[in-house]
């Protein structure tokens, strides 16, 4: 076993906090093999009850949306939901593996059918994301096909090499102890969460180069940082690397237009660039993109949700994904890397009282990156005063 | 995608019979996924509603047998039987691919500890065989470690056409129309099995090197060829390639000793060379081999029916695969080159009122071979007058 990937694995069941006697569900895709296999390991050593890797297969996606009756591709079988519904009610942990293993496998397919067909989503997951029934974690996995498409200049063993490299190092396992430095790294992202809580902004505005947006938070909203606790009180950090402090805006109070800053790559590998939308009462009225803009479309229609807000997170300089200066095309990273705002599901944890029935609902959740060294926030009090937020990556509270 | 994965992916699906709206479960191993990809977009193709590929990793379960806890070694999530359960509830469709994936990878561990985990196979397999609620087959999918094995002398990629030769010559892929080529085999081979029962004999006895065996009949016990049909009367053939007719034993009336003709390869990969087993009262009271007998004793040690018969075929000379001489290390290849009996679960299918009762039951089937060109079969009648079925390999009745 390849010792790179032992350390990953024992990082990602550290983030799920893996528990003696737990059953552990490994969510991975064909070509995440190595890493799945290594986790399966170290939740093992952890003392896991059994560890259930299921790997989804793109190309069986491929060849339903080429052969199958187009009416039947929304159709999921009842056990693929009652697995993860069964688990989260045995009170499991989770591990997901993020990393592209077939890019652009599905462009030439006609966009319409490829969104009918949403798996490997499982509406379950936010159900069980939302109730905090489980611990978990989502790290990335190194791929060859990946590297490829991030580094294309550079011979498929180069490239493989540089994703390895870039990746410990922004998971920090380039420090002696890299889960002491992630205990050191959320301390810091906590206080910064707190310090933003406190303030009990009104709204959040964004200004930079294409952007002019004002976000509506809830009067009773707070901010985290990704480091969760399940209902029954097990800590867990839920995505490693993570850089961001966030909350759940008010889906009906967004105004103004904003531009991406960072190609977003949807989950069925699709490269959206040059992103631009408008918002109206908290609805997007005007999506346009340089490439793709369809599919974005088109995944955004699934509900009425899809196109008002779930999420806004800021992200300060001291991450280690920024600076790297690479574009990933993968949100786990990429999401880290920059300031993002994300259409559809919103936390209702992150509210109180009736608050929580008015967060944005929706079977979608879609990040796209708005950050830059230029971007300003502010926050908006409710008597109207403008607090600088962020100036140049730096926290100005 | 390769032209001969898709005639192979074609035939599967003609054997399972896969109907319009079914949904098929494929199960297979990492390192059959362009057959499984193949077999999708073949049951697509004829109007299955949904392909669900699992994908079972061998390297997943050694991690297991090397780091769990020997105590967990037997637990499997409720939700793997479920979605057995409920696919054949809804009279869903299965596709299995059979081809060694990852030789001797367990070989290494603890035999004690290998044989409690029992994944891939599920109790409720059997059930579901036995009630007769869904269609169903097994097809070879050659791998390249599978070759090597095979053919050890030859280079890797020598070794893999000559698997995928030899595989396309016993799945009769070389005839111009495969499904007639069958349809003509299944005929000659019903009719054998027609004759036998016809006969009704009260036994069988075997003599040949090594080996001098009686095997009880059920009264109302009926010979088939591997042409089956659904409760609700959908016809399927179970194996691809198959040669065998056969019945389920009287578990309490096999006297004698056998050798076995050709190596047994036990689920997890285990080659068991030599095997000698002598019976009093049906049940195995010697089990010796040359190699890893302790793997076979575990296997069978399950429960009271594993050390009973539950099978026993014929294979007559005009197969394909016999006349390969090909040791193929695969049983659903092996047992259909020369009469076997199998260890555990026997077929209630194959006899009528309270006999039904009495066939043996076991979480286990093992099948061994037996047969060559020496061995003598005869058929012994009620009144004990011997009938002389097998000489030489030709059909004597």
């Amino acid at each position: 076993m390849d010792d790179r990937a032992t350390r990953l694995a024992e990082l990602a069941a550290h983030g799920a906090n893996v528990q003696e006697g737990q059953i552990v569900l490994v969510n991975a895709e064909l070509g995440h093999e190595e890493l799945a296999r290594a986790v399966a390991a170290a939740a093992y050593e952890r003392g896991a009850k059994f560890v259930d890797v299921n790997y989804f297969d793109p190309h069986v996606k491929r060849a339903r949306i080429e052969h199958a009756d187009p009416e039947t591709l929304e159709y999921v079988p009842p056990w693929y939901g009652d697995r993860m519904r069964q688990h989260a009610d045995e009170r499991g942990a989770r591990i997901n593996l993020a990393g592209v293993t077939a890019p652009n496998l599905l462009d030439d397919l006609d966009t319409s059918l490829v969104g009918r067909d949403r798996l490997p989503r499982l509406k379950e997951q936010g159900e069980i994301v939302t109730e905090r029934s489980t611990n978990w974690c989502i790290v990335p996995a190194p791929t060859r096909p990946w590297a490829t498409l991030v580094f294309p200049e550079l011979s498929e063993d180069e490239a493989h090499e540089r994703l390895w490299q870039q990746i410990e190092h922004v998971l920090r396992l380039d420090e002696p102890d890299p889960a002491a430095a992630w205990d050191e790294r959320m301390a810091v992202l906590n206080e910064s969460a707190e310090r933003l809580a406190q303030r009990r902004f009104d709204a959040v505005e964004l200004r930079g180069p294409g952007t002019e947006l004002t976000i509506g938070l809830f009067p009773t909203a707070t901010w985290w940082a990704a480091a969760f606790t399940t209902a029954k009180g097990l800590r867990h950090l839920p995505n490693l690397p993570t850089e961001e402090v966030f909350t759940t805006p008010d889906p009906a109070r967004t105004e103004g237009y904003v531009t991406s800053t960072m190609p977003l790559v949807l989950q069925d590998g699709t490269i959206v660039r040059g992103l631009r939308v408008r918002f109206e009462g908290g609805t997007a009225v005007e999506i346009e993109a340089d490439e793709n803009v369809e599919a974005l479309r088109g995944r955004l229609a699934v509900d009425e949700g899809g196109r008002r807000l779930g999420e806004l997170a800021l992200v300060d300089r001291q991450g280690r994904i920024g600076p790297l200066g690479t574009v990933f095309y993968e949100t786990l990273l990429d999401e880290n890397a920059a300031s993002h705002i994300a259409f559809g599901s919103g936390f209702p944890f992150l509210v109180e009282g009736d608050d929580a029935s008015r967060v944005n609902e929706s079977a979608t959740h879609v990040d796209f990156m708005i950050g830059s060294p230029e971007l300003e926030v502010d926050g908006v009090t409710a008597d109207g005063e403008r607090v600088p937020v962020l100036r140049g990556g730096d926290w100005q509270i």
